[in-house]
């Protein structure tokens, strides 16, 4: 169905179902070849990238509302989600309905509720919905203008997952169950854009205490095989929930 | 006015000018005399307190907003402001407003925007409006009962100003313009919930290089006087800016 006629079709049933003026918008990260990507979708005829986002319906909370918006466009239940900030500038969506009637829902003014999520890559599977008509990974140093405000959305996003790693564990979601030290530095050094020294690293992840170190050695390399590793995952929970005790 | 009068007559003017189900909710922080504190109201015949809170205009943007609402109950301006988490679990406000009508503005669902606030404690009017009959400083581990889930609210907003400490100074807005290195300690010890060494303290803290040694100590004590010391403006809002350098 065309874009304009999907929106206005759809205005009335959205202001019965949803909290007005709220929406939330998603920065799905995932690993893949050593490569940080994110979830886009492009909007129908616009041509338009921008971030998957969706509505709070009026019988959710925030999380079962991102949940759900991420559960419609990926296929993945119980992906790490976490809530960074609330965007409200009252120029956010820089008319992108200008061309509607006022009533339209899509026309209102709308706060966005910023979350990040990590998923495991190979855990997902696209979801091209009626607005859109792509939805695709890309890497985060090839990321296309972004419509609205969702490239800041991106950049905070980006900001508050840097943080994250000083006081919570990070890669369950990211990397395959087995991996290599070097494998989890390349994350660290991917997400923080700065390369990290090998022994503090190895030294600052052992203290966190969340790794298993595996009887086995990574197979068919030409140079000396690596050692393998795994999370420990109830103290990586203990971590996720507790926080490290890291810093002061 | 009484209570049920005062919400039945602002209840249109309310659905005109504010955001629906939207609030914000302030953790206001100062410290005085080794103690810190946070600001408290006492909502009218209620008998329940609960933080300062108010919502958001349909021409604001959230920190225009929490900056009003702080300024109407403190007279301070330019505080300095931290949204931190979204609530909006759907039983938050526990039926607070379950004999009005339903139609009434205060009776909606609300999600509530948390903010926190470090306040120069000496540079603050409180001020009681026509719904409160208290406002006033409470040490924080001597809060009574708050009302709805305030006290979640304030719980979470001293783990994200824990949080803060270990990527942004903090003192400028909670310590006198001169201050001894035992002060700060404290502060920090304060904030934290627990002791820290004095030599690693003034270590990482000289190493955040945003203070100025005085050629000045404080008199009058019986003991060796401490020195003085102040924050280098320039330098420290920098480091607000731009988090410091720990971590990874």
């Amino acid at each position: 169905m065309e874009f304009r006629k999907l929106i206005e079709e759809n205005s009335n049933e959205a202001w019965v179902k949803y909290l007005p003026n709220l929406s939330i918008d998603c920065v799905v990260f995932g690993f893949h070849d050593a490569v940080l990507k994110v979830l886009l979708i492009k909007i129908k005829e616009e041509k338009l990238w921008g971030l998957p986002g969706g509505y709070v319906l009026k019988t959710e909370n925030l999380n079962e509302a991102a949940s759900r918006i991420l559960l419609e466009r990926t296929g993945a239940a119980n992906i790490y989600l976490q809530q960074f900030r609330v965007f409200s500038d009252l120029n956010r969506s820089e008319g992108f309905f200008e061309n509607f009637d006022d009533a339209i829902w899509n026309k209102q003014r709308f706060l966005s509720i910023g979350f990040y999520a990590l998923v495991d890559y190979s855990q997902v599977n696209l979801i091209v919905d009626e607005i859109s008509d792509a939805c695709e990974w890309t890497a985060i140093d090839e990321l296309p203008k972004l419509m609205m405000d969702h490239g800041t959305i991106f950049e905070k996003a980006l900001v508050a997952l840097r943080k994250q790693l000083n006081y919570k564990p990070i890669g369950y979601n990211l990397l395959p169950e087995k991996f290599t030290m070097p494998e989890l530095q390349k994350l660290y050094e991917i997400i923080l854009g700065k390369k990290l020294n090998r022994g503090n690293f190895y030294r600052k992840m052992l203290r966190y205490d969340i790794l298993i170190k595996l009887n086995e050695i990574r197979k068919g390399g030409a140079h000396k095989a690596p050692d393998l590793y795994q999370f420990d995952i109830e103290k990586y929970h203990l971590a996720l929930k507790n926080g490290f005790n890291e810093g002061w």
